[in-house]
């Protein structure tokens, strides 16, 4: 009997898969996953009542804490950001598509599919998972890009079947996890057109938001977040929390164009207040903790490790040298920041660590600890090849 | 007669230079150069006073245009940040120091001085082109660092040498320019004192800002800031428009730890209203504009940049490399972007491009321009390595 | 009436594509276009005749000194090398394919083909100089990739539409322009295989080499080479000049893994003695006259256009801006390097340039000029966070 | 009783420290400390004699082992070359001054001293790392450069002191230890002076090298050599056995500018055979085994790990975690290269690892295991970004 397993949202791009691939693919049972990483409940739950309407079989997988430990805490200590996105969507399809792995080995299933069109990103993220965590004889097959398939006809073909998927099409589409929500589509698509205030979720309307600032405080122990203002939290709770926490003041937003992997460029809109937040925070801390070769050098591990990220080369024997890497760094990355929170503003405004490299003595103009002359000869050699150039091309002047 | 040409703000640390290098030095005449870039025009009128004072010849140099169109236009081209800090001191000293020069060819003089500690950057900055641009005989002087005084120490001086300068501690040390505000000393050493709003200025407190958000739009032709709202603007008045309209709304602090050249890290607090506003609205245009490989590519450029004008090395031969390739990325960088500007915090919210490397056709979900299945390919061979890799691995741990 | 331009090289891959031009896509008439880039005569030829004897129309295009002026010429400046691969054949596509372009426009046709499978690099290099010379009604065909034929399928067909094509199957696959020769397939593709001498050509068994070392001088003039041992050439005679000097000593080869467009690995064999020689000179000479920040900077630099070079990526916005930052280092790069050549080995034993960022005063150990101890202030601070750093974890071990 | 230890080599500049350091500096007791790294016994003994002969405590440390282990293993991981050198004597510097930092620990001394003159690197290595290892009140001290004194100078002063140093002046000033031999100075420092052969020592007059190439193979475990030809050795006397039979071909020099630490251009002669085999044939196995954003990435790892290496800055934090990263890229290098050696040339000619990045089947021509066709995807939008700013610029020029 030959199985398959499909990654499984709920929506109407994956649902429409369940029908195609008995119908088109001649697959004797779909098995359906839906994995937690923190979207909001009714979305499971829709997920699951859907399959079970459908008559499969349907895994929902809790991946939350996983996903915390393993995918964001990383993440922090990468500053992950692409190009100014905080990588949430990208992040978690990794995860996602190992998890519906599992269930394939655990199904003995000889197949895998995922539901994602033939535009975006990730169909990238998934299949590459895929096909890292399964052997060449593992078909993996997406119904809706293979046969090519338009939104009209996929709801043409959901309504025959008898789907009870919601065919409206909405003014944008969202996609949320615990760390980002995001909204793309509709007019979002032209980027000079501003975005009305209905779009966001997370975040406070900044001109509704707390009048009085708030100072928020959050403590790192070897790159990870582990306290809020002075107070210790499970690494899922203290996300959940801080999403609450930024986004009632309205901070957490960012509206921007993307280069997609395929090479096109398109608007997008995220939420993700946590996420600014603690890389805010965690950026300050390493001021003040790491070296200055270290930070000059890490921007250009963390600009890779973020590319890989978003690409969802998670399986690329980089992604661990990187994070190798970035571990040493975080080693001394004990310490704690303060944020000033007001509608819609965030600024760091103190920080402090038992690691910093840092020493007042040292910076204070009146002392005499080191001798002022010591900088004379430092003087003489900075810009020894810049003078030695310019005298080159005076002397060709004439 | 030995003439000497100092670079002179009228402080306490280039005051005490004027009967310093007289004295202990030996030189007959003093000259005092003021290079106004920007700075508040009670500063360049205490200064030619109190030159006057001393009794020694006096220039005052206005060289605001110069500075915004020769040092801040390719400063935003690059979007010139250090760490954070949009080097508004560092990219003015560099010109300074060149004015010094003229002054001294003009004047026939056979050193040239400046005031500066031995552990800021400023040293740094002015000797480096001072030694660019002049030859092996003129000397170069450091008078408060070659004797290594205090602060007590050239207070004492002044008082025996009679002259008028403000002798009270400041709460912290202020310098300014048409770029930006810096705040550092006193408390604000300590990187875990948040600071009181009275050290800003510039920026309103942002809890008194306009209760009404504001949409600002900044055009920028071939990436030099040309027009707000759509009209046209000077360079120098385009700059100081927009320090009040953003300041107005509390945007445009920064609150950091920053590496100085001798390696020792410092807390600064910064305002920069128009800095903050130019930078953020010219990266969300180049991502619409440039290409992929130029933008990720470009980030690599610009850090390398940030780092050369940091340390004051206008001079050094790749700074001339590297502007050749940034010029060449700006070319098509013509195009307005929509800030949003709201106590404290300020939002990209829309931008257009004649020149953007978009095509709604091609992003758009529903039509089928591009076949979704094109796809494909690309993604048998996204990842390829990381799944040789992959196997690699696994068939070792059996 | 239906035109396709087909870039022809007289091989049977290229060869079959006319009849299936005409068969399988049915177009009226096929033109062939063979680009010199300076391979040997007899495949020219060759390729004229047995473009006739189909009876299609047939060009032959002289572009060596284009080629050698407007391709190899900033190549050298770039130190063009792709792990190692001096970029022969990859920059040589993007060549051929504008000016298959060029007669498409002037013929009017319709469509562009080549005669590239579906696994190397070259239909990369192909297609997108298509694509990026032609509108989007250009049609782009690749026969033998798209109807996915095998080599023996290939022949079978060749043999039925009665082609005068070589059909017996070489040993290796040889290809050849004025900057290189390659040779790959067959034993070669084997990484752990030793090639025999009989697959070089253009570089004599050094067994067999003369037996007395030759000094070679190669002139740059702003980073072009201009003369051999003081005597000027023309571009072309230049690198056919140095290709006979270079590789009579039996230098020049190279044997290594390269990573192909795709991802795949594959083991490939060079000859390329003027490039050889001309890089290794090249390199040298930055090293004398480029600062230490331009010699580091532009290693990056280098990569990342190879990078470019190696993906036939000429057309990329960053190739642009790329050469402006190696145009702005290489206007000092006038100079003269001694080369050593002898039975296959090459040093660099001597150089010199009237534009030396180099000081025969300030090298030397006896003199005072500068006083050694104007180096003890750099010393303190060299090294002063990692002092820090140090100390920091010392405390913490206790 | 104040005591100073002193890093001691037997020359002329060390030897007359150790009467300095008593008259001048006034310290009690002067104990020398002599670290094997592989020079020449002649060299040891010499160093012990002379100082038995001035009657002050010597020490003489074998650091043989530690040396290649834990400096030049983890530099060959690195592909260590600063420009063109393999780092043999910048990387033994800090492992030096760390034992005689151990010295004076256990002898109580107050303070460390070192030979260097005011104008080399070496200075900046033994410095720094005193540093890092001794807390604040240990004294540095560096008496030629401090007293300023030149080399005439030293040798009145050591005749004065009855000294039994060799006064007379070398042709060149040579270096050695089992990583590399360097000559520099005299007429060599001239960048167009042709060196003769007389100045190398390790490697053969090409022109009197065997007459039959030699294939060698070297074996890899993790990224350490450990085998020769299919023997197993220890990792010093590996070092050794290559020494002789690469240098015995002539293979292993290097004559290049290059850029000393406060920013001359010095001109350097080197000899380092096993270095060269070693350095060689690793990177092509890396090649092989690495993945292609590995090797592209680890290219600006290994240039930094270079740069650090160079300054000395073994204790800088960046450091580790540089060699974290690789550390990570090696554990699947292992693998065998064969070299052809022959009268001063080397070539890798076969290589092979179990943990090959690379595919015979998916790089052969013929077979259809990956479709031809899965290319086309991929081509469609590799450069579809050079397509639109092609058409881009094409629209603007009309």
């Amino acid at each position: 009997m030959s199985k398959v397993v499909l990654a499984y949202s709920g929506g109407l791009d994956t649902s429409v898969c369940v029908p195609l691939l008995e119908e088109k693919y001649g697959y004797d049972e779909v098995i359906t996953v839906t994995v937690d990483v923190g979207q909001p409940e009714e979305g499971l739950d829709e997920a699951k009542e859907r399959a079970e309407s459908m008559g499969v079989k349907h895994y929902e997988i809790d991946a939350v804490k996983e996903f915390v430990e393993n995918y964001l805490h990383p993440l922090v200590k990468a500053n992950g950001s692409y190009e100014g996105y905080y990588l949430g969507h990208a992040i978690a399809r990794p995860l996602i598509a190992k998890k519906v792995c599992e269930v394939a080995e655990k199904e003995n299933a000889s197949a895998l599919a995922h539901g994602c069109t033939g535009k975006g990103n990730d169909q990238f993220r998934f299949e590459t998972t895929y096909r890292a965590n399964t052997g060449p004889d593992t078909e993996i097959i997406a119904p809706v890009r293979e046969l090519n398939m338009t939104r009209e006809e996929e709801i043409d073909y959901a309504k025959k079947r008898g789907l009870d998927v919601d065919f409206e099409e909405k003014k944008w589409s969202i996609d949320e996890n615990i760390w980002s929500r995001s909204i793309e589509g509709g007019k979002l698509e032209n980027p000079s057109y501003i975005p009305p205030e209905e779009i966001y979720e997370w975040t406070a309307n900044p001109q509704k938001a707390p009048d009085t600032p708030e100072i928020l405080e959050i403590t790192f122990e070897e790159g990870i977040p582990t306290k809020i203002n002075g107070e210790k939290h499970g690494p899922v709770e203290l996300i959940n929390k801080l999403n609450k926490e930024v986004g009632k003041h309205g901070v957490g937003r960012v509206d921007m164009i993307e280069d997609r992997i395929l090479g096109l460029k398109a608007r997008e809109n995220y939420e993700h207040p946590a996420a600014t937040a603690l890389i805010k925070a965690h950026k300050d801390l390493e001021k003040l903790v790491l070296s200055r070769k270290q930070l000059k050098f890490k921007k250009t591990i963390d600009q890779e490790w973020a590319d890989l990220a978003y690409n969802g080369l998670l399986y690329e024997p980089l992604y661990d040298s990187l994070n190798k890497f970035i571990e040493d760094t975080q080693k001394q990355m004990t310490g704690t920041v303060k944020l000033k929170l007001y509608k819609g503003s965030i600024y760091v405004v103190a920080r402090e660590s038992k690691n910093a490299l840092y020493s007042e003595k040292l910076v204070s103009f009146d002392d005499k600890t080191i001798d002022q002359k010591d900088a004379e000869g430092a003087l003489k050699y900075h810009g020894l090849q810049s003078r030695l150039s310019k005298s080159r091309s005076t002397k060709k002047d004439n």
